[in-house]
């Protein structure tokens, strides 16, 4: 297949998703990603999302851990708290390397896009991961003690508190890039990962120019297709069946399903929820049933494959 | 001894003669250590002889290589040269979490002279050790191929071109701290380690204020006391013998004590030169001649030990 695909993604889930796709579609594929998570440790920025679609499609993921790098070492971590420096976020030491290259070249003036580019390219990604924006937004979340920065409640509170509201200061001067708005511009299907749609999908379609780039494709024929990152009531990964739930909705595919009206064609869920098919149809969608959870390259590039097969048709005519 | 004592260091042979006297003096021994070979690398900025003396102090400098930290991997620095960054400068795991806790200060404007302090702190340093300034000074050598930066000529040329002129940009601006001002104004013993004469030495009394405080202290009476770091004619580390030549004097004792000529009231010299006690006599310095390689904590303890001894009287008077 030739025709490019666009993957709206988040972190790990995302991640697994794009890995399959790219086995398919190699440079072919552009993930466009999350970096509302973005934060700045020590004095440099780390934007996590971004890093673990990059590690993973280079093969350098920690299968092991299900996340971070292959092979990691904490020897600058443990040094850092020695200096007493906050240590809930703790960074691996080859992960620091990439947090350095990107702040060196952010204070010299580079661009987000850019600096994301070169480090993909040194580690050998056939796709292109290209952050939402170029502008710096920060999602926050209230909870019954006030507002919180993300990574402030998913790492050091470990997402424990009920997330009443989310909000992402800065989005209103965040801009689609030229490069996220070419790759909206010619491809032939949007997929959205199974991230958190509040948390991870959420902030990269309140970019200007993204949600309205993802329509006019959809006006042109371009399917979308949104992958449930619930199954069986539970998120695989994090807190979004909670957040679900907090912000009023259900731990669902369905309660998934739902917060992507409007904006998906074809909803993927998995065969333990098969009967949630019917009201997810009712909400004006296409329904793909199959296994979603990923197990190992094989399950990656299987549910990739799936996903491109059931669309194929639509891509073939256009 | 309760007096205190001042140090003028460099790297490697300041750091030990500075654990040697730590070993005796405790928190009455301040370091005024060379900062104009400091270097920014990836972003960060890189203070090679204050870290030196810092781990050193510590006791987690490493032993077996004669430079780094004990126990240092190179995780993120292998990382740093996948995404294409030069790596003649290689940083440590350990040693980056220092350069990162340094950066992300200095970006929030402390001054270099606090943050050190808090770094050694964290370390459990007894003794003080200063820049010698809180603004930047950086060395530049003169080869046959024009000027290069410090370290460009040290570590990336393995100081191979010949030196033919030293200079310090930005010396004009450069101050002694409040900080070295004081330990000046106090001290009862100023020794000088044996460093680099040229580039090592020199930059700290080239500061505005830190000769000065130094002559002032000796018309108080405080002795001075250099120590020789050519011993048989060359140097124990680094370029000092060749430079000694190539700057126009000669690689020997005698080459350095004439470095310190109206500086220094005492000129420790090692027993393999003691034929060159007579010239160095001659200069207007005092004379100790003993082992000046300090080998294990024993070799450092018993120098530093010698030197305090030489000076008592003078000391008890003062």
């Amino acid at each position: 297949m030739s025709a490019s695909v666009v993957l709206l993604a988040g972190g790990v889930g995302g991640a697994r998703l794009a890995h399959g796709l790219q086995a398919h579609l190699g440079g072919a594929l552009t993930v466009i990603v999350n970096t509302a998570d973005d934060v700045e440790r020590h004095g440099l920025l780390v934007s996590p999302d971004h890093d673990t679609v990059m590690y993973t499609l280079a093969g350098i993921d920690n299968r092991e851990w299900g996340w971070g790098l292959a092979g990691e070492t904490f020897a600058a971590a443990a040094m850092l708290e020695r200096y007493g420096e906050e240590s809930w976020f703790r960074l691996g030491d080859r992960d620091l390397a990439t947090h350095i290259v990107r702040t060196a070249r952010l204070r010299r003036g580079d661009r987000p896009t850019d600096i994301a580019r070169d480090l993909q390219r040194a580690l050998g990604v056939a796709a292109a991961i290209l952050p939402m924006s170029d502008q710096p937004v920060r999602t926050e979340v209230r909870t019954d003690d006030g507002w919180l920065a993300f990574q402030d409640y998913f790492v050091r509170l470990h997402q424990e508190p009920a997330v009443r509201e989310v909000r992402f200061v800065g989005i209103e001067d965040a801009q689609a890039t030229p490069e996220v708005e070419a790759a909206l511009e010619y491809t032939s299907l949007i997929v959205v990962a199974p991230s958190n749609p509040f948390v991870s999908v959420r902030p990269i379609l309140a970019v200007a120019g993204i949600e309205a780039g993802v329509q006019t494709a959809r006006s042109r024929g371009v399917p979308v297709v949104a992958v449930s990152g619930i199954v069986g009531g539970a998120a695989l990964k994090g807190p979004a069946d909670r957040m679900l739930v907090s912000l009023g909705s259900e731990a669902s595919a369905l309660g998934v399903a739902r917060q992507y009206t409007g904006i998906a064609d074809v909803f993927v869920l998995d065969r333990v929820d098969a009967e949630l098919e019917a009201p997810i149809r009712a909400l004006g969608m296409r329904t793909l049933v199959t296994d979603t959870i990923m197990i190992g390259d094989g399950g990656r590039q299987r549910l990739a494959g799936e996903i491109l097969d059931a669309v194929r048709p639509r891509l073939s005519a256009s």
